[in-house]
């Protein structure tokens, strides 16, 4: 039995999907891509033996395809989303689920009317090894309740454009999920730090910043983003228990001895830190395609981290608490 | 040369320091205690051969008595302290330096009228050999300058009647000393963050707390304080530079494998983890007094503390941001 | 494109396998199983769909198999091995290739004979992340030529019947296989130390022991084999060069603070050590048969590894040095 | 009370001595000094207020002397060990005791006759934190009984003239020492591996060896002796007993992440790595001599040490294994 799924982006991201897809998960086959930037699409979707769109809508409209891939970029997610739930057909997107809380909101409402999830949201760091891990000892009660948690996010660098507001939607949207997610609880207040600013970002940029999330049932969060820290792509967590406290390790590697250190690597950046995450979501989505209901991320999840983002924007600039309101949550998402 | 000192108060700290200066400090003998308890005086004084005084005072008026040693209860701290200095003799004051921002200022004032400096307060973790060499990494350069700070200040657990106030006044007021002396730096404001409570505390006591400073120069301190955390002693600390980070490393000590772990060991309290620094404390106290200038933590030094102090109590109840406001610094102190 | 493969063995290790290539293993298929428990046969064989056979025989010669996958017991090997290279099959066979040099010898020639290389032999490490970063450090020149060889190597307990040559035969063949691989040289003498005996091992077991290798090039290599050792799994090795050492790291996984340490996990077994290098090594065999030559552990290397697993046998009775002599190397395997 | 000492050599081990006797070591003043370089122990005599010799004899017979420290080279240290001796002076004598089996038995016998001991032999690895806890755990059946012991002895690199024999009088004798008394047991054979010669070896070192040492009750002790491996001072043990193993942890310091690792530091030689390990020798020698019985490593430690390390360069030659024959232990020594 095998997934037949549509990719919609050939940019960067879509084609590390598809590379992932063929190299390393089963029961899945890209029929279809589709870029606007049709020679891009060609390239890639004859590289698979993949049927080529220039149109999102036009793929998700084939009926080969069975499930979908969005990839492209943000401001499209809203109208192919929503083209999927109309074809009834499951679709991964990446996050955003859309760029704005009303946006999100549109789509939460059109999947919430059907029987079943078809939604699921990139958020890959619930696939990592070591987030699973904590969750489960947490979980199992190893360390009693969680009070505190300490987030590190840090990139070496970032792409020429890269805006203040973005450090929060496109970098710390997967701190707010994590903590959503590990906890098992809504955030309900955000107050963001701007730190002294490094000589190492680009103009314009306020970084690095520290994030404060406080949650329904009183753990607080700190979130370090940096996203010009030159050394590596460095993410940490501590959660903080009643009684000791669980932490990611380093990655695993070779450790070194010389010219008067021991050291070990950091990863480069978050495909080589996340690439087993990657596929693991994928590979849960495909078979959860198959097999089941889809469970992973879901539109609700998407609409309540853009929530928190978009507080965690307007405290940016207000230099003040922000609380977040959601509205309830539909029972689909119980 | 040795120096003859006086300790005035002979309960747990006061015995610490002198069963340490016996032990293995240098060039310093104990010729006087006194306690208001003096059956516990007599105790202590005898073993060491000192004279014994019910009355600090007349500690301080003894003519045997070169310099003298406060390890009394906080409220003694102004009047002895200023008894020290009208007797033109140096002092190491355990902190606090006065319980009162105003308390500190008189000290402060009296102090600062004199031609040089006779007052140190006990501030030991700057003689630490790990926060030595993080200040001796950052001041090399080796990082770029500090942009932020994560601190982790955990007690296994409390006496009783330990009350949320003391969370600052009695543990944070370390991490406002390092923060201080660490970045070069005062901090001007400060803002508490209760987190969820655990059950493990006693009732009324609020913890954990998260407190955040804010430094002149726009660094971002966040330090978690838990004071009943169970599981050890653990001070751990990570600054965040440009193009580096620098952490306390583990304490030194056999590792084992066993039972399907690795693992180390946590201190089990604050005179395990720091029973070096305490050392180094006393003997650079003892040879500045000797052979130069007191160059330890100042009088300045512990009004700052207890200004950002108050400031973090306020905050803890208003659950604000709150600024601090410190007088011009004396010339002395420059 | 997809390969047909028939498994002979349907034991813990010939399910394993099973399990392994329909979960994640790519461009495979099992068309059938054989066992001599044509009980057990059937029950895994109708569990993927596969084909069942008695005898191995009958399996190889199957038209629709088109690689084997020998995962029976060891004296099997032999007489199957050389089977699937008169049918001009491609066999992964689990170690040892044969349990005598005599019969490895059989092999080595039967397929010394071809044009091409049949045969590789399941030694699994050379499959694994950190070994095969160490060896990429090492052939890119980080720490020198390479002068010494640490490894350990610890079960936490044995089945029922496992002896003290096994020792050498069942779990330090691995040992050898990986420093021959990693070092690039063959060994030329062997020397076995049985150290004083824990209380834990079975009756009539030696156990642990220290073996010493030799290389060509003189490297000395010592190997821990502690197949009692209680606490579990660890595999754990350093490579000392002429400016430096390369360890494998400890594994990834959540690190906890709690009772007075902090502590990280140890793997249960191999199966969990080796997950991914068992996986690698299935998938590269899979995609080595279907579009190129077969280059993982040969032939060669099964044999050159049975020759020193031997010598380091006898020198456990004779308490003695014991050189290992090869044959001349068949061009095939220059 | 204060022990008045007097030092026989001001080379670079006696300075080291003085200086920390002044440093750091209460209850003792150095009172003479001696060198046959007159004016180097002048200089340093002057520096402390200390009477200044030529001749060691001298210095052991001058009255003020209660005890003495012998720094001077290791050819002189048996007539110098028997003058304190004949003086009733108590000695502490840096290893070796004297340079050859014979001459440490003419010590031991000398002192075996007397009542009490009055030799103490400088293995200041005794004194570490880090091998002291180690042994607490043994001791203590924290991992059962001792199975075998690695040891990693590496420098960074050696003086002009350092032998391949010095490797072990200089050098294992360290680890020698350390295994009897960590053990509490005598080694009764040793083979010596000469590995691939490192290209940073001074002509005619055979750099690095690999020494095994076996012990009257069985545990085998891998010695890894490479004193050109340019990278630091590295002394790393793993004892591994029946349920789990027990290590020296790395040395504490500032952990650094940067430049795509994280690292941190290793000594950069002995006085570095054992600056508190030498205090404490000092200081407990001190005291035992002033309030008790000198309980340190003994002159029976000093040959029982001298005869494995002999034995050890025996194998060098034959490259064969060695065994160690002891003379009856007398009582003083039970």
């Amino acid at each position: 039995m095998t997934l037949r799924i549509g990719v919609v982006g050939t940019g960067m991201m879509g084609q590390d999907h598809i590379r992932r897809l063929a190299a390393s998960v089963l029961r899945v086959e890209v029929v279809a891509v589709s870029d606007v930037n049709v020679e891009q699409a060609k390239r890639v979707g004859d590289g698979v033996g993949a049927r080529v769109y220039a149109d999102g809508h036009e793929l998700v409209a084939d009926d080969r395809v069975q499930a979908v891939l969005i990839a492209s970029p943000g401001f499209t997610h809203e109208e192919l989303t929503l083209a999927c739930l109309a074809a009834d057909k499951p679709v991964l997107c990446e996050k955003p689920l859309a760029p704005t809380i009303d946006a999100c909101l549109r789509v939460l409402e059109a999947e919430a009317a059907k029987a079943q999830r078809l939604v699921q949201v990139g958020f890959m760091r619930r696939y990592d090894a070591g987030f699973r891990a904590m969750k489960a000892g947490l979980d199992a009660g190893q360390v009693g309740q969680a009070l505190l948690l300490h987030c590190r996010h840090r990139n070496p660098d970032v792409p020429p454009g890269f805006t203040t507001d973005m450090m929060i939607t496109d970098s710390v949207v997967h701190d707010i999920d994590v903590t959503r997610w590990l906890l098992g609880q809504e955030i309900v207040a955000t107050t963001v730090y701007k730190a002294r600013r490094t000589s190492k970002a680009p103009e314009g940029l306020a970084d690095p910043q520290m994030v404060v999330l406080e949650t329904a049932e009183g753990v607080v969060v700190d979130v370090e983003s940096f996203v010009t820290c030159q050394f590596g792509y460095d993410i940490r967590y501590e959660l903080v228990g009643e009684t000791g406290t669980l932490s990611l390790s380093e990655q695993a590697g070779v450790l070194v001895r010389q010219d008067g250190q021991y050291h070990g690597p950091i990863p480069a950046d978050y495909r080589e830190r996340f690439a087993g995450a990657y596929q693991h979501e994928l590979q849960e989505w495909v078979d959860g395609v198959l097999a089941g209901p889809v469970i992973g991320p879901s539109a609700w999840d998407g609409y309540a981290t853009q929530a928190v983002a978009e507080a965690a924007v307007e405290s940016q600039t207000k230099g003040d608490r922000v609380q977040v309101e959601l509205v309830e949550r539909p029972p689909l998402y119980a």
